[in-house]
């Protein structure tokens, strides 16, 4: 499918077999899960084995990039390959009076693609962009930008949005008619979140040098 | 190498080619970053491509347990298959004066092996109350346990703790001195913390019933 197309493919593989309410088939769901993100896991496959590793990305519009050292095995093994890139947020534990209805609420985005090297600068400078500010926003604007011998030590890699699944559960646990009416148990959900604490400052720093913006007002 | 030696395995692809001053060799350290998890990412490959799922996990000993529907597709795919399971936690956004050195701080676990289908019924209440008890301590003591229709809807999986890769970066950025010296730019880590909201109770439940120690105390 086009990547311009606002609804995901529907490939068997992005399409989910059992709890198919779980599914979202719009575009922004995707960019929304991708967008609250911090870490990625690449999933790539190295001698018929699955590896799976926890990383940094970002977007600019329908491609996710991905980033690292030209040092870093799996990064050289990742041009012209095939990729699966996960973004999980865990929002709630789903307590039921049945362990077989426990769950989580969650959102994710589960991306195939086959992963390309990104060669052209300009290309190279937006994805460098999107992933640092994903991670750290306003670092672009704050701190250095990368020099020509960082530039040669990065590896960038695009994978297109066009093919992905996203789901989400949210709500309360789905318990049996016969456990609700026993009665007895507590059932519910604990929120799980993401929070930031105080910032540590670098040691190297001033005394008192303030917490820019960007940093003390994240959330 | 055996499942009791107290030293992770280093073949080549637990062994981390860069940054080895983040990786560390202890089981304890494994077990450490396991426990502390909530969701896993398991790869697994499909059709020469990989894919990467988020989805709750246990552990007994070197044992790592996975379990889903029956009706789930990619549980069908895993018996006997290679896998590789990952577990992550995010710990810091590490902002240094240039975008080349920002990062995370992180505790990882890549966890590779292969999924054996669980069929002992013992092993599969073990496997099930660890699964149960990662997610939702005190759920297989308060909870419902597993009928036998919901034991024949449950597909249970082993991974041997045999070979993995743990890694963990903590502290500060480490700047390049010319930028420290520059001065003018803020550096530090900002936490990141996984916390726990108020629980809401099940809209089935009787008005006012009290939430229980294991869900109310958790932190």
């Amino acid at each position: 499918m086009s990547t311009t197309t606002p609804t995901l493919s529907s490939t068997p593989r992005s399409t989910p077999t059992r709890l198919r309410e779980r599914a979202r088939s719009d575009r922004a769901d995707l960019h929304a899960v991708l967008d609250a993100g911090l870490v990625c896991h690449v999933g790539l496959v190295r001698d018929g084995a699955p590896v799976v590793l926890p990383t940094g990305y970002g977007r600019v519009d329908d491609v996710l990039y991905l980033h690292g050292s030209t040092g870093a095995g799996w990064l050289r093994m990742l041009d012209g390959a095939p990729v699966c890139v996960t973004v999980t947020h865990l929002d709630g534990i789903v307590y039921a009076r049945s362990t077989f209805h426990h769950s989580m609420n969650y959102r994710s985005a589960v991306v195939h693609g086959t992963a390309r090297v990104v060669r052209d600068p300009d290309e190279v400078l937006r994805a460098l962009e999107a992933v640092t500010e994903q991670l750290a926003p306003g670092s672009w604007t704050h701190a250095r930008r990368p020099d020509r011998r960082e530039l040669a030590a990065t590896g960038v890699f695009a994978v297109d949005l066009a093919e992905a699944a996203v789901k989400v559960r949210s709500g309360p646990p789905g318990d049996d008619e016969e456990d609700i009416a026993q009665g007895g148990r507590w059932a519910g959900v604990l929120p799980v979140r993401t929070t930031f604490g105080d910032p540590i400052p670098d040691p190297t720093l001033p005394a008192g040098a303030p917490v820019p913006d960007h940093v003390r007002a994240r959330r």
